[in-house]
């Protein structure tokens, strides 16, 4: 295993992301974990929750190698814009956010950190802010310098990556073009193999159109584009299945043997997975030359301060970033 | 409880419909259940499965009103264009299948039945026979005059309609037009209301877009289309929530409280409906003057004749129709 540590980044002050962190300090981790994130905060928000968590300052000429003992936590003080209100966004912290991720990421990159585990931020306080900033898969691609990068979302049992994200419906037919296909199977297959140490990944696609095209009946995206470029895949050595129609690959009979499930866009994967994985979902960038899991939700303002939350899904970020790195060892 | 039997299609016969029909016969069901198909074939595949199973003729002018006992199967005597082999598919019989549809419609169109249930038909080998037909529901539609139908499927504790069916991808935007989302909606609203006895249905409606759009962000068709037609419906008296992110709405806080769920399109709703009701899902046409509810699965040629085939979506699709007639009743 490594011994170096995770950086966790709290994300949006406002939000539930300093209150995961610090419930999560409760119990010892299994690896030694760094938030990122402004200490008075920190305590602020450990009083709101009555938590009685020590905040142990750290700083990259000496990151701890162990973790820390349960209901401390490691903390790299990172200077706030304005003081925080628990449920009050304000654009004035928007610096701070980039700032935790500029650090956590760029201290990946530098081989400080093994990965990082994000907590969900608030695109439009950000840009509020005055800077422009469309989320945290884009603003990582550009500091490590990626040009594809490759949303996979993962649950116990499952993951599901895919081709296109966060496009309106009526443009994802025309996204799907053999090369952007071909990226996204290649980054799946050799991240599958290379952060999840999968040896030969077994690769379930879905068609674009419904019965994934019925023989053409229903489109033609699945004779034009998605066989030919899967043949070719194929040829290079990855293991693909499919297109299959989406209502019949999301079934146990298909899922058990597979690693992953590449589906086209956005509503067709998403909603399988996060059905089975209620509360217990992690968003995974592939492509990155570090690791990056994420949690699945957003910032809650509502519930900042109230303790009623579930820390559910930032566990599993933690085990798979943990896990990824393992295999990466 | 209505007194009235129910008809059950087998469909294509040299598909695995016969093999369900028999083996379903080998219990007595909740309701009298008459098998519209040919009797010999029955008796044919019977023997192949090893089954003793009695098949009781019944005609129209006198129908039993009590379910066939354990180990027997009423059966309308409906003649065949061409002896069947169990796998092997021959247009000869498509007037046949036809004919089996139109005397279970019609028959409940002119009060003999309390409603349908359909075992999978083959659309190829019914148009290779000469006869333009693409799909129960479209047939039924025509049968009984019907402009608009629903699709929805159903599994325990969840049912899913459906906007728009079977569309290419690239053409589903275009189709969310107020004129179809109104029809459907109220649709879905009264059935549920007369079929199923709610008296206030409370539907859950999906964004077309990922993440409904996102304030427009990523599709203008929830602001454009989808919102103002919600509300109109809702002066109506109608109780819809949403549009909702279909990612967000599959999870149980809030599948919980509604009594369905209308997705804009097939691989939005169906992928989450069929995976959480794997092998007991259900077809039921909204729309219609008639009960019609079926399988959710296909002809499965391969199994015909084998005895290795699970009866649960047709159980499913017998209760549903059941309990259907009992709320109208």
């Amino acid at each position: 295993m490594s011994s170096k540590p995770f950086a966790l980044t709290p994300g949006e002050p406002a939000g539930i992301g300093p209150d995961l962190c610090l419930l999560l300090a409760r119990e010892q981790q299994a690896q030694p974990i760094i938030a990122i994130a402004n200490c008075a905060l920190l305590a602020q928000r450990a009083q709101l929750l009555g938590l009685n968590i020590q905040l142990i300052s750290v700083t990259p000429d000496a990151f701890p190698e162990q973790p820390a003992p349960a209901g401390s936590q490691y903390v790299w003080d990172t200077p706030l814009g304005a003081p925080v209100t628990a449920g009050q966004l304000n654009p004035a912290n928007a610096a701070y956010v980039l700032e935790t991720l500029t650090r956590a990421g760029q201290g990946c990159m530098d081989g400080h950190f093994a990965g990082m585990i994000t907590a969900p931020v608030h695109k439009g306080v950000i840009n509020e802010g005055g800077v422009s900033f469309s989320g945290h898969t884009e603003f990582l691609a550009e500091l490590t310098n990626t040009e594809q990068v490759v949303m996979m979302l993962a649950t116990h049992g499952l993951r599901v990556a895919l081709v296109t994200t966060h496009l309106p419906l009526k443009d994802v037919a025309d996204a799907i073009t053999p090369e952007r296909l071909s990226r996204v199977t290649r980054i799946l297959h050799n991240d599958l193999r290379d952060k999840f140490g999968i040896s030969q990944p077994k690769i379930l696609v879905c068609g674009l159109n419904p019965h994934a095209g019925e023989g053409g009946h229903l489109g033609h995206e699945e004779i034009d584009v998605i066989e030919p470029t899967l043949e070719q895949l194929r040829a290079e050595g990855i293991n693909l299945i499919g297109p299959l129609p989406a209502d019949t690959l999301f079934t146990p009979k298909h899922l058990e043997h597979c690693d992953a499930v590449l589906a086209m866009y956005h509503d067709q994967g998403l909603p399988v997975l996060k059905f089975k994985g209620f509360g217990a979902a992690v968003n995974i960038t592939l492509g990155l030359p570090i690791i990056r899991t994420s949690v699945d939700h957003g910032t809650a303002l509502d519930l900042a301060g109230s303790g009623n939350i579930d820390t559910g899904s930032l566990q599993v970020a933690l085990q798979n970033a943990f896990a990824m790195a393992a295999s990466q060892a």
